[in-house]
């Protein structure tokens, strides 16, 4: 067994509205930034023992899809390194 | 001058407690997980243009100098990806 970092990154679906990451974009401009777009995030960084970084994306990736993400709203990706 | 996207994940700094986290962790458990630890960040992905991508960085460092981080609970990186 190893430990794994698996980083769970979960978006909003495309067309989805995110008010939140308008408002940080609206603020940004108001503070003299140029930007054309903003899109924000979560991201997870879980720390797991498995045999290979197969098995750890494999629960990272099922732990997404019970918890971390809403299918309904988000996508996610899943992203596994070795500790 | 060309489109970049600023990606600028912000973490609370270590030692800084999350309950978020935590509780996100503590389901996971309670759904039959096993993981020995979860941290949670916020990631924005921030397209703008800018005349290189040492510029887009920059910029993009200032916005989590500014707005997007708090420098007392969070630590942030930057990278940069051209469009």
């Amino acid at each position: 067994m190893s430990e794994f970092t698996a980083t769970v990154t979960v978006r909003l679906k495309r067309g989805v509205l995110d008010p939140e990451a308008e408002t940080t974009k609206q603020a940004l401009e108001r503070l003299g930034f140029d930007l054309s777009a903003l899109r924000s995030a979560d991201r997870f960084e879980i720390d797991l023992e498995a045999t290979d970084a197969d098995e750890a994306a494999e629960r990272a990736d099922e732990m997404a899809e019970r918890l971390l993400a809403n299918p309904t709203i988000h996508d996610y990706d899943v992203a596994v390194t070795e500790k």
